[in-house]
């Protein structure tokens, strides 16, 4: 056992999430008002002539139509959730409740053979039970980021008045409050869930963590239709908003006259923060809950070591405070001067998190951990030292920051590949598209290989128990790289509301310098997602497998063959959904948008006002109708193929579209982001290469926006949608395990 | 053993073959040449006004041009092939002479135990042969259909003075001749090598098989370079040429005025009938192969049937003799009447050929196979009915129906999928670019569970050997699938030359109908192409991992999976360097097109001559130069991956390049079919929808070319390319198996 006691573990994760919540709570109020106008507008020697007063009221008056838009949304899907939830709530509990007929006898242990577990009825009970508390913490994360991002959105817009320096800070200190909000809460109700349980189970450390998984598919499946719903509602006015806007009519982003430039904005905050938070958030769970069930059923579950049991919940109390130490550093040792200093001070956020948190995992493998003991290794016990699984969580850390760093390098206008398909931009709309296509593809090369390193390494080291730590390492960093991304979406939103409200084109600047920024570090964001994902469903994968008592899942056998290749399809389909999606609700707002400017009068000379709600409804009403055949599909997709073929078929079609779907999903973000700052470096003409391209309304200025325009959905709704197929399949088999080892492969037993 | 003796299948496999290419040299020779215009023009009532021998003058000279092109491009590769062959022809001597260090001993054989077989020296020299001679075959059945489809097209737009039957025929018989040339060169240089060999080999067969699979790697190779350089090509030219002649300048395709007219023209003959027909003929020999090799380590090779041995080609000589019927049926027995006949005549070419076919599998399977035996499954063995077969090779048969008739369903103009891609160019070309990917994605769905079930059901029945066969089944009809695939481009040069030459606008309009219909048959093709390569590299995964010596491939070991991943990952890679080949050199083109419209006066208005041939050198240049690195990628890749991982991680990365590249492979073909469909549908303004979107030049259609241009390089060379690319790293590594088997893994060995 390591040195520290089960007493100070059983202190140490709370207190790191209560303090955070406090810091943060303090942070909020702050934040979250701007009533107080004096002590916001210190130096507002921009906007000469001016009333002060009238254009905080005009922020307030947009601000409160993007968080109203964003709530009533919110509220309007947590309908349909509550409807999902009951439901498959009711699935899981008589499925598992099935597993040994609902009977209410202790049965003996699955693997710690000899001893009693609780029954079986039991664990249906409270793996419906974290299922609903999962469920419920990552919506309660979702709505908390929203509500902070739309606070903190006209916060920024104001700030930027006092300079880029001020309004960065807002933004990503914004952000980072999201971050620990997250990262705090979903440790501490999953920490507390924990400890409920064991008031039940005792000693039953099996059946306890069995059951604890249910709050990673309850969190997961939250977070699919967040981002499904969110990613077609955003990107369905972003696309309509674009297409009559800044297309037909030749009037700015953002315009106050586009109708659905309010839904555009309200999307930004339902899509990319409450969204991203819910995905996170999942992966989050999810590895924590695999990295839990493979310890219990491993050493540290038979000598009932809480400490080292908890290593997982520990690696993530220490990532909250490292980020903590980390975020000073954006905002006040390192402080910015300029705009050309924004995008160096994110990236030194992650670079930083990343050192110092090593630094972390080091103490907490040392001093949580037993020098040696075994862990589960399908069917055999594999000896590993504390050190092993320092290198595990390491080198998913790292392989983390690579892919930040990568994804840095192929959607930052900064290198050669988003200038390369600016040029081409130059030849038209089409040779655009072929190049961001091909970028996306190369870009996925460097991920992969620094995603297998890191699984090769520790899945050597510590089996499945080391991916899924891996995992947790890559997510421990959790909170800088939500800061990272949630500042995007509030920069976007920022300048939405300078526009809006008529300020200067020197504001609009600057929140146009954070907002390039910020879809930089949104593709970074999107690539932790997505590489953490890939590990996560790999030790999801792993525990799934383990639990349904196989060893082996050899791919020259055609059930497992099959499987493999619809797995790898699987995403297509997908995709094909959530891209058809974007596309037919995006020509209902096109149709919208044309309609007000050609039915109410004096709305393009600015003298009526355009009724933004109607566009609002649109948006609201295709996402919500929309998001239910593809989460049906995912949904739907391991419980027939678990209890008609089996769970070899259902192994190969996680592998299958997990391998497939790591890289349409990084592909389907890079070109996105590639195309949204080729554009805006066409735009901001800060080179003489790209004032050649430019400016505005150019020609290649053209391409660029129809390349934009298509890549829209692709970063913001399939591609990331992606990453929760892949790891909520793998949960959701995780915890059907028991019944489709019991009932499953039904039409191989009939025939 | 089946009722059919040895002597007979001796004299059946020549003959099939060898009649068939006595009928064709006869009509080649009719074909091929239009010197007596007398018996041409019969019914030349269109063309009043134009002097009819200027106008056969001037279609020669432009077939001249296209024919002096294509040829100069091939003879140019063939150079760089013939380098890249004599290289790699001295390593596989080299790695498979070092698996018993370069020893002239006798072994003992390595299933038949017991038995004594040739060194392992001689297997190298013969598969360095076999190699040989396939890569002589695969550039034999290239150059020949690209000079049949040379001489056909011109001859097409002659024959479309007298209206669109007679066109339709004359191009569809040239692709009928070049189908059957292939497949009857093919199926005799095979039958004539294993005789040979056999002369050396006498009893055993197991080394004799494993040297022919060196025929497979030959033809494989050849066919990569063919379609990737071929691929490049063609795009480059027709992008090029689109940018400028059809975006900047507004004048028609194939406009002489253009100077990359020539080019285009060139490159549909270099890229879709010699890289097809290569990529076919590879698909053809590597499937026989691999049926071949698991036949010689099954009871067969033991008990030396040489009837049941030749199986593999006693099914492909049954199915030229059912395709050379089945082509009467198009041209003799149901002859078209107008346009609309078309599409339908040319669908039910494969219904009629996939009906005859399987009564003919039915007789061979039923004369040729005993009624029992038993086929090598991975360390076991299988016994197996000769009515399993028949149901694996009708299987794969009809799999292949189901692909071919759904991908017409997804890029025919005349159904709801492309339809609403051509409506969503309403509102642009980013909406159009949109629908089309998704288009692609969804149309993977049935093709995948097609090809799964096929797997399945073959895979049960007869192990590697059944996938092996159903592969071949889904084959058999190549010679009527090549016909209606050729038909495509030779009606494509046929406008081409229509449109240069200055004929009417009624003989533009039935080339264009006859073009129309290729561009649909030519997507059936690629679908075609893609299922059977997914089969085909199934099957030499199989007999990659029999020779190997490895039982269980477990996706639970992090060396397979990794290979997984990094497999899955590989097409994207490729793509990415075709897709951006095809981009950069079109770039070029597009500024020599310029150049040219700018300083030659009179160019544009007809009074100058372009210079076609520095378009010709820009397209050759970067198409040999562009073909050199993804042609690496492939050859390289199962080399470094089987020599320092070793088998294992090699087996994962063939299945993930399998299972990742067909969905990929699929996609890409049929959105750029759909895209290229829905320009043409709303060019042909056929229906009351069609011409609210048209006409040419319309906004939507504006949309729709960049839409078209985008799929060019997706379906023409990224796409089909992919097929290649899984099935050359499977033949490869089934070649290099004994070597990987006896010094792979070093990586391994080493730490």
């Amino acid at each position: 056992m390591g040195s520290m006691s089960e007493g100070v573990t059983q202190a140490v994760i709370p207190l790191a999430a209560l303090t955070l919540l406090k810091v943060l709570s303090g942070n909020i109020s702050e934040n979250g008002s701007f009533n107080q106008r004096n002590r916001l507008i210190v130096n507002d020697d921009e906007e000469v002539g001016v009333d002060p007063d009238q254009l905080v009221f005009k922020c307030a008056e947009i601000q409160k139509a993007i968080s109203v838009g964003a709530t009533s949304f919110l509220y309007t899907q947590y309908k349909y959730l509550a409807i999902f939830t009951a439901i498959f709530a009711t699935i899981i509990f008589l499925f598992l409740g099935s597993v040994k007929s609902f009977s209410t006898k202790s049965e003996p242990c699955t693997y710690n053979k000899g001893n009693i577990c609780k029954p079986a009825l039991a664990n249906a009970l409270f793996t419906t039970i974290a299922f609903l508390l999962g469920a419920l913490t990552s919506v309660l994360s979702g709505f908390l980021g929203m509500k902070i991002a739309t606070y903190a959105n006209a916060r920024t817009t104001l700030e930027a008045r006092k300079g880029v320096a001020n309004a960065f800070i807002t933004a990503f200190r914004s952000g980072a409050v999201m971050g620990f909000l997250l990262a705090a809460n979903g440790l501490l109700i999953l920490y507390v869930s924990i400890n409920l349980f064991k008031l039940y189970y005792g000693d039953d450390w099996e059946g306890l963590f069995e059951s604890i998984t249910g709050y990673g598919l309850g969190g997961s499946s939250m977070a699919l239709f967040g981002r499904v719903g969110g990613g077609i509602y955003t990107k369905a006015a972003d696309v309509g908003a674009d297409l009559v806007g800044k297309v037909e009519k030749n009037i700015p982003e953002d315009d106050p006259r586009n109708p659905a430039v309010i839904a555009d904005n309200v999307g930004d905050n339902v899509g990319d923060i409450a969204g991203m938070g819910s995905d996170l958030f999942g992966s989050y769970a999810e590895s924590s809950c695999a990295a839990l069930f493979v310890a219990s059923i491993s050493s540290f579950g038979a000598s009932h070591d809480f400490t080292a049991m908890a290593y997982p919940l520990l690696i993530s109390s220490m990532g909250i405070i490292v980020c903590l130490i980390t975020t000073f550093f954006a905002t006040d040792f390192l402080k910015i001067n300029g705009i050309a200093d924004i995008e160096p001070s994110l990236k030194r956020q992650l670079l930083i998190s990343t050192i110092l948190m090593t630094g972390g995992i080091a103490l907490v493998s040392f001093t949580a951990l037993p020098s040696e003991f075994t862990i589960f290794d399908f069917g055999a016990n594999k000896l590993v030292k504390n050190w092993h699984i320092f290198f595990c969580v390491s080198i998913g850390l790292w392989a983390g920051l690579a892919i930040g760093y990568i994804t840095e390098y192929y959607t930052s206008s900064a290198y050669s590949p988003v200038r390369d398909v600016a040029d081409s931009c130059r030849t038209g709309a089409a040779t655009n598209v072929i190049f961001g296509l091909a970028l996306g593809y190369k870009s996925v090369i460097i991920p992969i290989f620094a995603i297998s390193l890191a699984i090769y390494v520790s899945f050597s080291l510590a089996a499945m128990y080391g991916i899924a730590v891996a995992a947790l390492g890559m997510l421990s960093t959790i909170s800088t790289g939500l800061a990272i991304d949630a500042y995007g979406p509030i920069s976007d939103n920022a300048g939405g509301i300078a526009e809006m409200a008529g300020m200067s084109h020197t504001i609009r600047e600057r929140t146009d310098a954070l907002d390039a920024a910020g879809n930089t570090t949104a593709a970074i964001g999107k690539g932790f997602a997505i590489g953490s994902a890939a590990l996560v469903s790999l030790a999801l994968f792993g525990a799934f497998v383990s639990r349904a008592e196989i060893e082996i899942v050899n791919v020259l056998t055609p059930k497992v063959f099959i499987g493999l290749l619809i797995g790898a399809m699987l995403p297509y389909w997908f995709s094909a959904m959530t891209m058809k999606s974007v596309g037919s609700a995006a020509l209902k707002m096109v149709e919208e948008v044309r309609r007000q400017f050609n039915t109410i009068p004096g709305l393009m000379e600015g003298t009526a006002k355009p009724d933004y709600a109607t566009c609002v409804k649109i948006s609201t009403d295709a996402s919500l109708k929309e998001m239910i055949p593809p989460g049906a599909l995912v949904m739907v997709t391991p419980l027939v193929v678990g209890t008609f073929f089996g769970v070899e078929s259902l192994a190969g079609v996680l592998a299958g579209s997990l391998v497939s779907g790591v890289q349409i999903a990084i592909s389907a973000s890079n070109t996105g982001g590639a195309w949204d700052n080729a554009k805006k470096y066409i735009e901001a003409g800060g080179s003489e290469h790209a004032r050649t391209l430019g400016p505005k309304g150019s020609d290649a200025h053209k391409a660029a926006v129809i390349g934009d325009t298509v890549g829209d959905p692709l970063k913001d709704t399939s591609g990331p949608s992606l990453n929760i197929l892949i790891k909520l399949m793998a949960v959701e088999s995780l915890v059907f395990a028991p019944f489709f080892a019991t009932h499953g492969g039904l039409l191989f037993k009939w025939f």
